[in-house]
C-alpha cells in the first residue's frame, strides 16, 4: 500500500465512533476543514467551498447519529462534486467561461443520491474544461510539482490531501482511475450506467462513467451503492449488490495480466515496471494463477483485437460530442480549448456509417472480453504509465486506461505501488455488471498486497 | 384521406417553385403567418412565437434558393418546436413555474441540426406539463371545442391549422402519434434513438422519443433525415436512409392487425371500427394480405404477451422519472401536477430489482416481436381509439399507442379515416431500425387507401 506522510480521512472506518458516540461528523468535518486551510490555498481543489453548508449538514448528520437514526452508513461522509456535476446550492462551470456562474437549480441525481444519504457535500471540485480540455491549476498532493492527473484534478487531490473523504469524478477516457493513481487513492470506474449520470454534463454518453474517488476501498463502495440507489442511468440494471458494505474478500483464482500497448511506452520507467512485478509476485505468493499473452494464444488473440481496435474510442469520443460541443464551439469559438476545437473539427469528418462500424466493433471486442469470464476473474495492468508526471499542462499518459473505459467495463485503481516516493495504482478491471464480484477480488487483492505472503 | 375545409402548409412539394423561382421560402412563410394572424388567437398552439426572426431566416432562404445553394431539402421550411426542446434564441419552459422564463443558452441537438439546414424556426409550441402533466390552453384547430391530443398539443394544432409545415414532438407514451391522429396530420415516432434527443427535457430515458408532426408524409421524412444528420442519441446507429427524399413505395406483402387492448375499450364507437374496416378493405382489395390473432396461433400468442406486459411500461416510466423528478417535487412542491406526483410516490414503490425484471420483459417481447420481422412487413391499428374528445383536460387514451412507445420501434400515423367529420390516423408500426422500410410502406398504403382500389 502507498504510504506517505500524510493524512487521508477514510470516512466508513469512524462510522463505529459516530454511533458509539466517540467521534462526530462535525468533529470530522473540522479535521477536513483543518487540512483544507493547511493545503486548499496552495493545492487548489474546489473551484467553490462551502463550509457554512457543510457545517450545517453535518450538525444535522451529528444529532441523527446521537439519535441513532442515522441516514445510511454514509451519513456525514464530507464528498467533493465534480465542477461538472449539477448541483442546486453552488454553481456548475464546466471549467468553462461557457458556464460560468451557471446555476442548474437542482442537484444531478448522483448529489441527490447523496444528500438522501446524509453525505455532507463540501464544495465543487476542479475539472479540466468540460472534462477533456484545458487543464485546471490544481497540483499533486504528494508533490506539488506535478499534476494531480484529469480529468477528475480536483477530486484526486482533495481526497489525497485528506480534505475530503471522497469526490465524484468521471471517466471518458481515464479521468477517475489516472488521478486516483498519481494521487495514491483509491479509485473505482463502475460499469457503464451502474451509476446515474443525470446532471452530468455530457462528453460522449455511450463513454461517460460516473467514477468515484476514495481515501478507502469500503469509502468508495459506500458511496456507490449509495448512488445506485437512486438507481443507474435509465436502461441499465445499476450497480449490483446489496447495502453498503464492501463485499467479503474473495480470493481470485486466475488473473489475466495485460500487456497491452502501454507497456511500450517510452516513458514507462523500469521501476514502475519492477513494482508491477512486485506486487504480481505477492499475488502469485498468495496463490493467484496469472496469465498472459505469453502462454495463452487466446489471451494473445484478444489482446491483439484490443490494441488493434481501442484507438477507435477517441472516434466515438469525437462523434459522440458533436453535440452539444459543435455548437458550443460555433457559438463561443476560442473560449473553448483546442482539444476540444479539434474533436469538434475530427467529429465532421466522421460519417453516420462509420459511426455504426465503430459500435458494432466495441460490440464484437465486449462479447470476446465476456467470453472470459469463466475462465479469468479479472485483469490486471498497470493504473497509469508511472508516477504523476511534472507540470500542470499534462494530465498524464490514458494508454493503459482507454480499454475499459471504451468497453464500458468496471475497474479500481488500487493505491498498491511505490515508485520514487510517489504512488502508482494496480488497475483490476473486470466484466460488465459483476462490479460487485470484482470489489469483492479489489478486497482480497488489497489484502494480499499489503500483508507478507502467507506460508500455505 | 382525411379532408377538411383547411389549408395545410406541405412544405416539400413547394420546393421545386422555390428552386425555378415560382415561389419563395418568405413567400410561403407569409402564408403560415396569415394563417397564424387569423387563427393562433384562438388556438393557442404556441407559447412563444418569433415572427421576426423567422421572417429574417426565410428571408436568408429565399436568397440561398436565388443563388442556388439551399442548404437542405428543407431550407426555408417552417418548424415549430415543442417546448421541452432546448431553443438558444427563445425559452424553453417545459410548461412548468419550475422553468419559467428559463433559457438554456443553446439548441437541442435536433433544433441544431434544422437550423443547420437552413429550417425557419417559428417558435415554442404547448406542452403538456412536462410533456406528461398538466394539460396546456391549446384547442383542436379542426373542432376547438376538443383537444388536440397531448402531449405534443401546440405541435399537432399548429400544423393542423397550416400555421407550420413541421412541428417537433417527443412521444414517451403517445405524445406524437395520439396528436397527429387527432389534427389530422402525419405523425411519426422513429425507433428509439433514432433521432437526436440531445437537449430535450427528460421524461424517461428509454421511452422518450423525438417525433415529427407534419402536413405530409414527405415532410416529416425529410425533417426527420435531415434531424438525423447530425447523428441519432449516442449509441444508436441512427435513423436509416439516405437523403431527404421519401423512399420509393413499397406495396407490404403482409401486415399484421393487432387487436390489442383498445379495441374493447368502451370509447372506442362503431363509426371508428367502420372506417378502420373500411381502409383494410382498401388494402386488402389492392393486394396486401392482412393477418391476425383469429387466424394465427403465433400472433395470438404475440398479443396475449403483448397485453400481459404493456402496462409495465407505466412502472419504467415512473421509475425513470425519479431523476429529476422527485426533486422538483420536493423543491417546488404543488407546483408540479398531480399526476407528476403520483408517478414519483409510486416510483418510490418501485425496487431496482423490479426496475431489472422490466427491462427484461422489454427484451422479451421486442425479441419476439422482431421474430415476426421476415414474416409480416408490419402491423396496424388505430392510432386513437377514435376522434379527439371533447373538453381540454383529457389529452385522449394511450391504449392504442403505448405498444410501440414501449418496445421504441417506430411508427407512423398516417390521416387516412374520418369518422363523424373529424380525422383519425392509421397507425403503422414496424421493426427496430428498419424505420426506412416502414416509411416505404406507409408512402404505398397512403396511395393504396386514397387511389380506388386498381382493378387487378
Amino acid at each position: 500500500m502507498f504510504r506517505h506522510a500524510r493524512r487521508l480521512a477514510p470516512f466508513t472506518a469512524s462510522v463505529a465512533a459516530f454511533r458509539e458516540g466517540r467521534d462526530t461528523p462535525r468533529a470530522f468535518l473540522e479535521r477536513c476543514i483543518e487540512t483544507i486551510e493547511t493545503r486548499e490555498g496552495e493545492l487548489k481543489a474546489f473551484v467553490v467551498l462551502d463550509l457554512d453548508g457543510a457545517r450545517a449538514a453535518a450538525d444535522a448528520s451529528t444529532k441523527r447519529y446521537r439519535d441513532g437514526r442515522p441516514l445510511s452508513p454514509i451519513d456525514g461522509c464530507p464528498v467533493g462534486v465534480k465542477d461538472i456535476i449539477e448541483t442546486a446550492d453552488m454553481p456548475t462551470q464546466m471549467n468553462s467561461p461557457v458556464y460560468a456562474g451557471w446555476r442548474p437549480g437542482r442537484d444531478a441525481a448522483c448529489v441527490r443520491a447523496l444528500r438522501l444519504g446524509g453525505a455532507v457535500v463540501l464544495g465543487k471540485t476542479v475539472t479540466t474544461e468540460f472534462a477533456i480540455g484545458r487543464s485546471g491549476p490544481t497540483l499533486n498532493p504528494l508533490d506539488p510539482s506535478r499534476t494531480p492527473g484529469g480529468s477528475s484534478s480536483g477530486s484526486a487531490a482533495a481526497v489525497g490531501a485528506g480534505m475530503a473523504s471522497v469526490a465524484l469524478g468521471s471517466q471518458t477516457n481515464g479521468s477517475t482511475i489516472r488521478p486516483a493513481s498519481y494521487c495514491g487513492i483509491h479509485g473505482f470506474k463502475p460499469t457503464l450506467g451502474a451509476l446515474p449520470t443525470g446532471g452530468m454534463h455530457p462528453l460522449s454518453t455511450t463513454l461517460d462513467h460516473l467514477g468515484v474517488l476514495g481515501a478507502s476501498l469500503a469509502d468508495v463502495w459506500a458511496v456507490a451503492r449509495q448512488m445506485a440507489d437512486v438507481g443507474g442511468t435509465p436502461g441499465s440494471p445499476g450497480l449490483p449488490g446489496r447495502g453498503h458494505e464492501l463485499p467479503a474478500a474473495v480470493p481470485p483464482k486466475r488473473l489475466v495480466r495485460l500487456y497491452t500497448k502501454g507497456w511500450q511506452e517510452a516513458e514507462l520507467d523500469d521501476a514502475t515496471r519492477a513494482a508491477f512485478e512486485e506486487v504480481a509476485g505477492r499475488l502469485r505468493a498468495a496463490g493467484v494463477e496469472i496469465v498472459d499473452r505469453s502462454t495463452d494464444r487466446e489471451l494473445a488473440d484478444l489482446e491483439a483485437l484490443l490494441d488493434e481496435h481501442v484507438d477507435t474510442s477517441a472516434d466515438i469520443l469525437a462523434y459522440e460530442m458533436r453535440w452539444p460541443y459543435a455548437e458550443y464551439v460555433e457559438r463561443h469559438g476560442e473560449a473553448l480549448g483546442p482539444r476540444i476545437r479539434g474533436l469538434v473539427a475530427r467529429a465532421a469528418e466522421i460519417t453516420q456509417d462509420d459511426y455504426r462500424r465503430l459500435l458494432d466493433v466495441r460490440r464484437r471486442v465486449q462479447a470476446k472480453v465476456m467470453e472470459l469470464a469463466d475462465r479469468a476473474d479479472g485483469f490486471v495492468t498497470l493504473a497509469a504509465s508511472g508516477p504523476a508526471p511534472r507540470g500542470l499542462d499534462f494530465t498524464g499518459s490514458r494508454t493503459f486506461l482507454i480499454y475499459w473505459s471504451w468497453l464500458g467495463f468496471p475497474c479500481f485503481s488500487l493505491p498498491l505501488m511505490q515508485v520514487e516516493g510517489l504512488p502508482v495504482g494496480l488497475q483490476l478491471m473486470g466484466y460488465a455488471h459483476a462490479d460487485d464480484a470484482l470489489a469483492a477480488r479489489a478486497v482480497w487483492i488489497e489484502n494480499a498486497a499489503i500483508a507478507p505472503p502467507a506460508a500455505s
